[in-house]
C-alpha cells in the first residue's frame, strides 16, 4: 500500500476535483464549491485562480441566490476553449465530434458505414472529419486528447482492437493507427463502446448517483459497460464485459465468436429480423424499429418476435441482476427499443431467475443521453488525464 | 468528488498503510519500509513509535541484512496481543477461531452442524466457542471486532441472512443476534463465504498481486467471490457474486431458488453425487471425495459424472470469463476437488466457450489457504477498520 500524499499532490488533488466538478454539474458558485469540496474560502478563491490562469475555468457573471449578502462568484468550465475530440466506429456509421469541457457537443460530423469494413478503413475518413473540426476551433482553444468508441473488443494499454466478431476484425491495431493519422503528442484513448456509454450515463446521464450499474449496448453484437463501487469493471487486459458471449441456450445458434448459444444470437438485432420473419436488404436500427412497429400494429408474428426476444433479454438480465446486485440497468443502442416494445416480458422473466434480494431495488432503464452517448463517453475518456492533473495536462 | 485530506488525515492514512503492511507480510525492517511506502526514515521511525505506544507492532529483533552498516531494526504485527474473532457458518459445520493481527490463528473450535437447522441456531454453539477461546487470551490483549462468513445472501449494512436456499434460510438476523450474544461494543461483520475466502486469498493466498479475481466456493450451492480492480464487486447491497443463480441450463433441474437450470443445480455436490449414481445417506465433501477417488479407481460411472459436471463447470466459468477477465480463477469448497479431477474438461470447455483475448491469460487455481480461508477472510473483515484508522480503533 503506498504511503499517503504530499501537499504538492493534495494541491493536484483539489485542482482536480474542484475542475471535475464543473465539468460534471456546470457552472457552480464558488459558495457550492465551498461546501461540496469541503475546503475553505480562501483555498477554492485559490484553486480557481489556478485554473483561471491556466483558462480551464473562467469567473464572474455572480448568480442571484435570493438570500442576503454579497453574491457569491460562479465558476464556469471553459467549455469552448478546452475541448477534445470524440470518435465513434459504429456498426452503421462513423462519427466525430469537438466535445468542450463541460461535457457539450460543439460540432459534430457522420458519415454511413458500410458493414463488412475493417476498423483500419475507418481511419482515414475519421482523421478527415477532425481535420475539417479544427478548421472551425477558435483562436487560442485547447486540445487535451481524443478519444475513441469502438464496437468490439479493445485492448487497454495500446487500443489494439482484439476482435469484433460480428465485424470481422482481428488484431487491428486501431489505437497505433489512428494516434498517427491525428499527429500531435496528445493521446488516443480506445475504448469499447459499450464502456464508453456507461462512463458518459454514469457522468452525466441516467445513472448519476448509482455505484452499481451495467449499460448494455446491442446492435448485430452485444456488450456491457459495468460499474461496480462507482469503478468502471473492464478487467485485466480491458475486454470484461463481453456479456454477449455468456452462453445462455447451450446447442443453440452457432455464434460468429466459434461459440454456440451465446446471448447476442438470441437478442442481436438479426434474432429479431429473423424471428418477425424479415431477413432482407434492411438491417441495422431501421430493421429493429421496423419490427417494433409492425408488432405495435398487431402483426402476430412481429409480436411473437419481440415476446421471443424480450424473454431472452430478460434471461440475459436475470444472470446479470443476480451476478452483480446493481442499481440500474441500462438498455442501449437496439436493446433500447427491444426493451421498450417488450418491457413486462423483461422485468417477468427478471421476476422469475432473479433472486428477491438481487433485484429487488433494480431499476431498468432507457439511456438519457440517447445516441450521443458514444461521443460524449470517448470526450470522458480524453478528459480523464486533465481532470486527474489539470495543470499539468495541459502545460504540455 | 472529494476534496483532498488534510495533514492529520495523512497521518493516519500512513499509520494504517504501514500496519497493513506488516500484517499483510509480516515481520519488515525500517529499511523495507521506507522504500516500500515511500516515506522518509524519520517518518517511518515516528509512524512506528506511534503502533508501538498503542501496542500494534514490536520492534526489535534486527535481521542480518547481509550488507555493511548497521542493521534495520524489523517491525513486527502485535498477534498475540492485537486479535480477532472470525466465525464460520457452512453447510456441515461451525467454526470460531482468535486470529491474530498478521492472520495468524491462535486458537480454534470446530462442532458438526445438523443439515436443516437455522442461522440463528448456530448463534448459541458460536457464542459458546467464543467465550471458551476468551478464557485463553492472555491478559492485556485487545479484540478489535468479530467477522463472520456464512454460505448465505448477506445484507452488507446489518448481516441480515436475506437467503440461504440450500439452507432453508430467509431473512435470518444474524448480525444481530450475534452482536447482541456477543456482547461489547466491538461490531459483527458478516460476508458472504465466498466474498470472504477472495479477500482471505487476494491478501495472503493464491491471488496475492491479482487485481482480478473470482473465487468459486461450492458445497450444495455455489457462489463467488469477486474482485475487480483490487476491490471487491458485492453490488448495491451486498449480494452480488450469486454466479449458482446463473442459468446455463433452461428448462433444466429446478433449483431451490424457485428458478431451474441454475449453475449450481449442474456442479454443486448433489449433482455429482446423483451423476455417480450415488444418491444415499453420505453427503458433503465425504460424498464428493468418495466420487472423485472412484473416478480414480477407474468407476466408469463416476468417471462419466466427474466429465459432466466438470465439463458444466467449465461452461460457468468460460461465462464468468467472458464477463470479468480476470487474471485468475480458485475453485473452493467442494469445487477444488472437482476441479483437480475434471481440470482438463474444465480447459477444454473454457476454450470453446471463452473469448480468446478474455482467456488468454487467465490462472485456474486452487485455494492456498485451504480450509482456513473463511476464518482467515473473516478475521480480515475484522480487521479493515483496524488497518483504515489503527489508532482511533483501538482508543475507544
Amino acid at each position: 500500500m503506498r504511503a499517503g500524499p504530499s501537499q504538492e499532490e493534495i494541491r493536484r488533488h483539489n485542482l482536480g476535483a474542484l475542475l471535475r466538478h464543473v465539468h460534471v454539474h456546470g457552472a457552480t458558485s464558488r459558495a457550492e464549491l465551498t461546501t461540496t469540496l469541503g475546503l475553505n474560502r480562501s483555498t477554492i478563491g485559490a484553486l480557481t485562480a489556478d485554473l483561471a490562469a491556466a483558462g480551464l475555468v473562467s469567473e464572474g457573471g455572480a448568480r442571484e441566490t435570493g438570500r442576503a449578502g454579497r453574491p457569491s462568484l460562479v465558476v464556469r468550465p471553459a467549455s469552448e476553449r478546452v475541448y477534445a475530440y470524440a470518435l465513434s466506429i459504429e456498426v452503421d456509421r462513423l462519427r466525430a465530434a469537438r466535445v468542450g469541457l463541460g461535457g457539450r457537443i460543439l460540432d459534430i460530423r457522420t458519415a454511413e458505414r458500410p458493414r463488412g469494413t475493417l476498423a483500419a478503413e475507418a481511419v482515414g475518413p475519421l482523421t478527415g472529419f477532425v481535420k475539417e473540426l479544427h478548421q472551425a476551433v477558435p483562436a487560442g482553444a485547447v486540445c487535451v486528447g481524443s478519444g475513441v468508441a469502438v464496437c468490439g473488443m479493445v485492448r487497454r494499454d495500446d487500443g489494439m482492437v482484439r476482435l469484433g466478431p460480428t465485424m470481422g476484425w482481428v488484431d487491428e491495431p486501431l489505437g497505433a493507427a489512428l494516434a498517427e493519422a491525428l499527429g500531435g503528442d496528445r493521446g488516443v484513448l480506445v475504448g469499447n463502446v459499450s464502456d464508453v456509454c456507461a462512463l458518459a450515463e454514469h457522468t452525466r446521464g441516467a445513472a448519476v448517483g448509482c455505484d452499481h450499474v451495467i449499460y448494455l449496448y446491442g446492435d448485430v453484437g452485444v456488450g456491457a459497460g459495468i460499474i461496480a463501487g462507482g469503478r468502471r469493471v473492464t478487467g485485466h487486459g480491458g475486454y470484461g464485459g463481453e456479456v454477449g458471449h455468456m452462453v445462455v441456450h447451450p446447442g443453440g445458434r452457432p455464434c460468429l465468436c466459434g461459440s454456440r448459444g451465446c446471448w447476442e444470437t438470441e437478442i442481436g438485432e438479426h434474432a429479431l429480423i429473423q424471428a418477425a420473419g424479415r431477413s432482407g436488404a434492411v438491417v441495422g436500427r431501421e430493421a429493429v424499429l421496423a419490427v417494433v412497429d409492425a408488432a405495435d400494429r398487431g402483426d402476430s408474428q412481429a409480436q411473437a418476435a419481440v415476446r421471443q426476444v424480450g424473454n431472452w433479454l430478460g434471461f440475459g438480465v436475470a444472470n446479470l441482476v443476480n451476478i452483480f446486485n446493481p442499481e440500474t440497468v441500462i438498455f442501449g443502442g437496439t436493446l433500447r427499443d427491444v426493451y421498450l416494445a417488450a418491457a413486462a416480458h423483461v422485468r417477468s422473466r427478471l421476476n422469475s431467475n432473479g433472486l428477491p434480494a438481487c433485484r429487488e431495488h433494480v431499476r431498468l432503464r432507457t439511456p438519457k443521453l440517447g445516441d450521443d452517448a458514444p461521443l460524449i463517453g470517448a470526450a470522458e475518456l480524453a478528459f480523464e488525464q486533465l481532470l486527474a492533473d489539470p495543470l499539468d495536462a495541459v502545460a504540455g
